[in-house]
């Protein structure tokens, strides 16, 4: 299984995709292929030993911008970088795509390229978050702004299968991100998701609370993108606003800073157990192959780590396995569908 | 102005209400009642000295309790505590209700009680969070799951103005909650409602994201009671888990523990900073009279500040200026719905 990593996306490419991809062939033996500008990723792959190690540079001339709108850098740049690796995964020639580029083009031009797996409308973007307990998955945090509960459901089982053969989850439990957790709470689309998931052949835990996802009672968190997204945005920044706050505290006192830094061990223990970077990148997840979305400030370590999940994702054929629960899951949904698709077709 | 406090609603009733409630008297001067078991109450009045200070003890037979559910509280228990100190504000024997029970309860009962504040088809719940810059108040918290534009405009003018008179904001901004700044985000709710916030007498700042709420950027954040819900218990989960997780890293080695001491009082400094407490409690917009709803487990600062919130919401006739705002920000709107009501009507 080859990974085929944007070398164009991020912030600070080629440099960091370049070390990043280098340091997963060497650590986990990934075969991955390099795209984007030939020389300028040479450049930066001298820099390293790769004796032995299996990279391949696949030249692409241009490269989408994190102001392009997705849409058009995947109709209008049909030979930038994003485009051309999830290209050679439709050829064959990759099994899996990595990028740190926009986020959006990177979700347009794996549906475009790839298509839908078969069974799933709406493909997701998930986020792992650390927990006091370990790791939570949460999907949608991508662009499924307005939702219908199949949707949701989907995303589900989508979810149940990552949790399961990638996070190595033995039993995945599901939770649906509520306003509380009495049934009789939930909106419209909840209400609704949580009468078909409680009939889904998946460890469904019900309704959870916003303040559930960092205590990991569930493995699984089940919320469309508006909600997710504003899940995501409000960690990341209360995060940063309680270690801005706590500093300008610190800095208060000489003795609060002498305290700081003997305590700093803690504190850099701390933030190593919630670096995003360790968790490398945020699956694509429904696209009839692998997608990894990293951050576009990604360092090294976070690509390595994209490079070594999505790597996972496509050995563990976990589409195949999403696209069979699916089957097993809405039988009833599917054979509707079907039979509305053939109606169509005449 | 005087306040009718529910003595008997919170975890810690009657103690903390009637602490809380003679603080407020002794060091803002604010008028109480205090509702509830007249024997109990008493009892722990004798505890102070209240010479001078203008509390009065209203009698009831019932309390709602947090297992209620919140009709039937009001319905059945017609002489809880939370429903007599409404029927004070309704008699003109009080002017505002502080309560730290079911808060769900007491909506129901403000509502039940006193009606909506005229243009106000959804009253909401507000809350104040710390921010980089100051305070932001997040509106709506409480349970409105499923709502309109129109519901979130409404939410916007209340918050406009309770911001603007009882946290003394001089031009609130105002921001509604969505997952991108980008005219193009948003879900149909965000963007029907952004279409209509533009044309309003409000300064309206657009789009904010979830990072926004703790940076500062604007002074209300309008959102849907699910999501707004979210928002809060997620705050809440973070903060709580942060913190666990610290401690735990701290407690590793035994440098940490004393550079922890060291810097303990920068710690609480952050802790007092981001206290709750400090607000009071979560102001009940939108019913035509005034409501504070506290936290279960408010502790004696928290009353003694929501009833100081409490008076200076009704001292400054908040609740005239957010109708005369609405009636102005809002005249095609009422008249259409006048002209409903009135065809209803016969």
């Amino acid at each position: 299984m080859r990974v085929a990593v944007d070398a164009m996306g991020g912030d600070n490419a080629p440099v960091v995709e370049v070390e990043g991809a280098v340091a997963a062939a060497k650590e986990f033996g990934v075969p991955v292929t390099l795209v984007g500008d030939t020389d300028r990723v040479r450049q930066e792959l001298a820099k390293y030993d790769c004796t032995g190690l299996d990279i391949l540079v696949h030249h692409s001339t241009e490269v989408v911008g994190m102001h392009d709108s997705a849409s058009d850098a995947v109709r209008k740049k049909k030979d930038s970088s994003i485009r051309v690796a999830f290209e050679l995964v439709k050829q064959g020639a990759a099994d899996a795509v990595v990028s740190a580029g926009n986020s959006g083009a990177t979700m347009a031009a794996g549906m475009f390229v790839l298509k839908r797996l078969k069974g799933i409308e709406r493909p997701a973007i998930a986020q792992i978050f650390p927990t006091l307990q370990g790791r939570t998955l949460v999907l949608d945090i991508g662009g499924n702004v307005d939702c219908k509960p199949v949707h949701l459901v989907q995303f589900a089982i989508m979810g149940e299968v990552y949790a399961r053969h990638v996070m190595g989850v033995d039993k995945p439990r599901i939770g649906l991100l509520s306003n509380g957790e009495e049934e009789s709470k939930g909106n419209e689309l909840t209400r609704e998701t949580h009468a078909i998931l409680k009939e889904t052949p998946v460890c469904y835990a019900g309704y959870i609370e916003g303040r559930d996802i960092f205590n990991g009672v569930v493995d699984v968190v089940v919320c469309d993108g508006f909600v997710g997204n504003v899940v995501l945005k409000l960690s990341e920044g209360l995060a940063e606003a309680v270690g801005k706050m706590l500093r300008s505290e610190i800095q208060q006192s000489f003795l609060s800073k002498v305290g700081y830094l003997l305590s700093r061990k803690a504190f850099n223990n701390f933030k190593k157990k919630v670096d995003y970077a360790e968790y490398g990148g945020a699956p694509l997840l429904g696209i009839d192959g692998v997608g990894m979305i990293c951050h576009g400030g990604s360092n090294t370590k976070a690509i390595k780590n994209a490079v070594r999940f999505a790597h996972e994702y496509a050995l563990k054929r976990v589409n195949q396995r999403m696209a069979e629960k699916l089957a097993e899951s809405l039988p009833d949904y599917m054979q509707q569908r079907q039979a509305v698709k053939e109606q169509a077709a005449g």
